[in-house]
């Protein structure tokens, strides 16, 4: 699939070497003259009223400039949220709120007058078990919120806000004449994103009254809109300027920058956060925890007809971060269905608020609904991977949206993965072991994007974006600018600007920066080529249709004789008195259409009687990428969504004590897959190209990893015979599953 | 003038506020983490061979890093001039030539290192004498420069580096055949632009290896390409921001980066020059001396009909500054010629090597031509704008560079200025006192640019160009991006990204920045503007054609009930899952053809016939601008220009003794005009839209300066009789002329 204009072709990241060297700058690495250093003060209480603050030994430790409350912060009144509130002002709403901003002249002063810092608090009730926060008359865990619906029904209490149905046809009468009906409720916890790089952010004012935040940051313009307006500052007197990421996985979208803009606003001077392990696990945002109860109809041949249940999602304490209705379309997968029926509840609880975690509620409700189609496959005595394909979606079919689907290689994936030996040798494993499969849809995202793709003096290209890199998407901007333009990808660099002087670019997540920013990048080195040909059809006089570009020069198709380097135009462009306008084209996209892909996975898996604990032997993952610009990079996500698909499987989730005090807030408590942990996997790429991706390209980050805990619950269910409920799949409750199963 | 979109309104700078509260942050205050100071070793020899430096005791002073000498700076082999060599290699060329750097902790130990660097050097012969340079023999400034011509009539040295012939008819023939013949030699002085903000630059690598040049100049993209080529460094590896400018006048193009980079690469820490005003005098770049011999040609009735003469500029110790032709095309002014002859000759001097200064050439020719204008019109019994008048270049006529003159306004400026109470009543003066005319012509610039127009997500519109704000351009992208997309002035912000973001834009200079970047800047907005209104119509179902925006909203013509407002346009389109493409407006341009200016100028003076001394008590400017976008800065710029103007009639003027060594560094000896010495100054402004500028806009800043020295002479006359042929025309000028006047 490599073509000559080096679409397709193995190639290392732009920012590897850098990273790899050790040479890459990161947000807290970015030098800045008169740096002040922040600590935070956070609260021990889940929910409590701050009734002082005791504040004098603190400011008496040597080098602290200020402690900062939250009334010393010039945040814009009435913005709602976490952005509005960046330290807690009468109410503390979860343990590790930050009540305080400690700011010094050193990291070490600065720690040292946090923990000088005393809080004075009169504990409130605590909501923290998601059903009971839901029953009436529940404790609120944020009295005076008020809730986005108007369902005033009395089942449910005013910690519920968010309660929307989504549905179709009669889900009801659908099951009642199914065949067969399957049923489950389904549950995971909240889930830490586990960056490398903790939180991080530097703000300053210029001395004519611009803001700069320099962050690690999903989103510039995101972030510059977040800040503007929890500020008040009209969004052209905020520059942001993103740092290179060290990680992201959606968890970092506008979390510290407010608050550090406003100390450096309040104060004057420079100031930097860099936050802790512990304080990024408990004051961050976590994917939300997730309750999914479903009932899934079918007939006796394997056709499904109704999926009917509850999508709970836990807020945590701010209500702003609300995907309910993005899980209850999930819920219904990369299926066909006659009816279907889902309440989408968004609930609050004195848990640190939530945030995007790579592919965000796909994971918890595919493990509910593969789980439940692995068992119906079992009862109808189908094979798991025919029972879905005889119901898969299919271009045109009605999507999870109510739309119709674009194209989708969820079959082709289906597919290939039944013709892998290991699903043939699946009944011929040792007796403690199993091979499990699943599928996950992912529906891609849309976002505008602009690109410019510019001709410099020496020649060579630049691309020029409001993107931040995620996972080498400039990589894949320089391969697509390069195709395009008709140039060797040594002569494209690409550069993501700050958000002073780059064209719009949205948040790089989603699934869509390939998809929407590429799209745009090719536009733009589509048209500053024609330029060029344009100029030197002129230079040639000769009609620019019957040029090509070829070498790193224009010349007539088949005349390299009359071949002008590319370099020598350019200074033939770029100078004093010349009468051609700079080569510069400008691509801005707005996709229509959604590109939606499908991973199917296997799991091969050996599982421990004595201890519960489960050893995945393979994992294979089939995914349907639209088309691989970049084959390495694609594999690499795709590993990548398979290793953190393991920790939602069998490792991760945030605990907490029945006082909302986080009981994992490290790496040590909380489990990521290690690399012992982690088996060799099998990335196998399907190509059905997108219609409107660069090159047939789309976003392939969050798709592998949604899937992944169903294969590893089926292949857990194959080797034992155990179906679990619950995410993690620790050795604790498969144990307990496994002596409960045989018990029972 | 003045219109309903803000054309013609007048406005304040937008950086002017800043500015005059001292909040601007020029590129001496641009805070940077870990930066050293530098600061050069001067040659105190004009011309020798360097045997050895001693360095030690430079090397032990506390502070000092290194003291880096030629050999030290990692310049890419082969480059020429001055840009090859920021330190001397084995000879220095003139007095004040930096022969080594020394780069310390502090300001204070890079002085005191510096002053103990001791240079052991042998002198060799000087060539200073412009005219004794030129002769077969003489010694040479620079032994084994090349020349740039082919002549070798044995009639000048090889100092003689540029010879070229200009000209048009037979010359000698219309000369003889002429009724009248005036002719004059007239010399200058190399002139220094003294900005108020010596030359500042500070440079650094990025860890991934970009190297970063913060810089007062006035074009980034020019710097870039400066600082690449003498690093020998692809052009996508250089980064340059530049800084506000505190004063440039033309002599702030790549003058002191590539030291300060080469520094900065060499020692891998940030690196900061900023030039104290002995250095900045001595080392950079002032304009050329020069010497124009001229003879003019007429018939009875005034027609003009041969221009005869050479025009030779001292181009210092590099020869790279060459506008020879351009001094030769100017010296034949705003008229038509029958017949031209003119012989452009660059010569090399051990004197500081040479730069722009506004109106690069114009106003020593000017002064010769004009002079001999206002003789001419006394020898043929003329009013002196009467004789202008039958000459005066209108479009179509052949212009300067031969080709057909654009529109130009001359013709109304000389009416106008003929119009003036003032020039009624020349003859009605006390004995002491003279007023005198001339009209200079401008060609006016081109070089491509390109800008870009985004509108943000709050409704604000952002102007993003790569040109340096140089006498409130900025402020004019403002006017024109403001009245072409049809929103207040307040909404628009004028961002100049660094290189790594922006568009293409040529130098800041050569009067073009309103006519290029400007044009580019209008088609932005215009762009912008239609997209904007293809989205409202999209929200509105009605025909984009159908819409308008008024008073910040997109309406139905004449209905503002369904008015939308522009903030509300752009959150519907930026933002997750919109179908609208970001409204980006780009524009690229190469004007075609130039649109050149005209100023008349009347002055009046007063001649102390006792000490010399030249008091100018009025001085009127009438100018062509195209179309004042904003009067007051157009205002500014021309009386700016004027002051400029009498420094270079009466006060300013590098002298150099006979070794080479300046007498005129410091601003006590170098006397610009300061407040006491200009007198009000009358700014007429002319509009005579230029048919392809922004609104009918063009360049303003470089007419004003050209015919001041000649407006000045002839009122000298006027008041005196006497004719001077050397700028300045100081006291003991006109006192020796009066003296030797009164003699003969």
């Amino acid at each position: 699939m490599s073509g000559e204009n080096g679409i397709g072709v193995r190639r290392r990241r732009v920012d590897g070497e850098a990273k790899v060297r050790g040479a890459t700058r990161y947000a807290a690495d970015i030098p800045v003259a008169g740096l002040l250093h922040a600590r935070p003060v956070l609260s021990h209480e889940a929910h409590a009223r701050i009734l002082d603050f005791e504040t004098a030994a603190a400011r008496e430790v040597p080098g602290v400039v200020a402690v900062l409350t939250a009334a010393d912060l010039p945040m814009a009144p009435g913005v709602p949220g976490r952005l509005g509130e960046p330290l807690a002002r009468e109410e503390v709403v979860f343990a590790g709120q930050p009540v305080a901003l400690v700011v010094a002249e050193t990291e070490a002063a600065a720690a040292d007058g946090a923990a000088a810092v005393l809080a004075d608090y009169e504990p409130l009730p605590v909501a923290l078990d998601l059903e009971a926060a839901m029953e009436p008359g529940a404790p609120l865990a944020r009295p005076g919120e008020t809730v986005d619906h108007d369902e005033d029904d009395g089942r449910y209490s005013a910690n519920v806000v968010g309660r929307r149905r989504v549905g179709t046809g009669d889900a009801a009468a659908a099951l009642a004449s199914s065949d067969v009906v399957v049923s489950g409720s389904f549950r995971s916890s909240p889930m830490y994103q586990a960056y490398i790089e903790p939180q991080t952010a530097t703000a300053w004012l210029e001395p004519g009254g611009e803001l700069v935040v320099s962050t690690s940051t999903q989103g510039a313009f995101a972030t510059r809109e977040g800040v503007a307006t929890a500020l008040g500052l009209p969004h052209d007197r905020v520059r942001i300027r993103p740092a290179p990421l060290g990680g992201a996985f959606g968890g970092k979208v506008v979390i510290v920058e407010p608050l550090v803009a406003a100390a450096a606003v309040a104060l004057e001077r420079p100031v930097r956060l860099v936050m802790t392990r512990m304080e990024d696990f408990v004051a961050t945002n976590p994917a939300p925890g997730q309750l999914t109860e479903l009932e899934v109809g079918a007939t006796r041949d394997g056709r499904l007809t109704a999926l009917r249940g509850r999508v709970i999602l836990d807020r945590g304490a701010h209500k702003e971060y609300n995907v309910d209705m993005l899980a209850a379309m999930l819920a219904g997968g990369p299926y066909r269905w006659e009816a279907r029926d889902l309440e989408a509840l968004g609930v609050l609880t004195n848990r640190t608020s939530t945030g995007a975690y790579r592919a965000p509620t796909g994971p918890p409700v595919s493990f509910a609904l593969e789980t439940l189609l692995d068992e119906l496959a079992g009862r109808l005595g189908l094979d798991p991977i025919e029972l879905r394909l005889r119901n898969v979606l299919h271009e045109g079919d009605t999507g999870p949206d109510g739309k119709p689907c674009p194209v989708i290689g969820a079959e082709q994936c289906l597919q290939r993965l039944r013709e892998h030996p290991l699903w043939a040798r699946r009944d011929d494993l040792p007796d403690d072991e199993g091979i499990g499969v699943a599928i996950a849809f992912w529906p891609g995202g849309l976002e505008p994007a602009a690109a410019s793709c510019r001709l410099d003096s020496d020649g060579g290209v630049t691309v020029i974006t409001g993107a931040v890199d995620m996972s080498g998407t400039e990589t894949g901007f320089r391969t697509i600018a390069a195709a395009a333009f008709g140039v060797p990808e040594e002569r494209v660099r690409v550069e993501a600007a700050d958000t002073s002087g780059a064209g719009f670019s949205g948040l790089s997540g989603g699934s869509k920066i390939i998809y929407t920013v590429g799209r745009a990048v090719e536009q733009a080195a589509l048209q500053a080529r024609e330029q060029l040909l344009d100029i030197a059809a002129a230079e040639l006089e000769i009609a620019p249709e019957d040029l090509e570009i070829a070498g790193g020069a224009v010349q007539p198709a088949g005349v390299p004789a009359q071949a002008i380097e590319i370099d020598d135009l350019a200074r033939r462009v770029l100078t004093f008195g010349s009468t051609y306008a700079p080569v510069e084209g400008h691509g801005r996209i707005a996709q229509a259409s959604r590109a939606p892909s499908a991973a199917a996975h296997l799991s091969r898996v050996r599982v421990d009687r004595e201890t519960g604990g489960v050893t995945v032997l393979a994992h294979v993952v089939v995914q349907d990428v639209g088309r691989a610009l970049n084959p390495s990079l694609v594999e690499g996500q795709m590993t990548g969504g398979v290793a953190q698909g393991l920790g939602w499987a069998l490792h991760e989730g945030l605990a907490h004590d029945e006082e909302g005090q986080l009981q994992t807030g490290s790496m040590v408590d909380y489990t990521i897959p290690s690399f012992d942990l982690v088996p060799a996997i099998e990335a196998d790429i399907v190509e059905v190209p997108a219609p409107d991706g660069p090159f047939g390209a789309k976003g392939v980050g969050e798709a592998p990893v949604v899937a992944v805990p169903p294969a590893v619950a089926a292949a857990i269910a194959a080797a034992t015979g155990i179906r679990l409920r619950e995410l993690p799949m620790s050795p604790e409750r498969v144990w307990t599953a496994l002596t409960d199963g045989a018990a029972g």
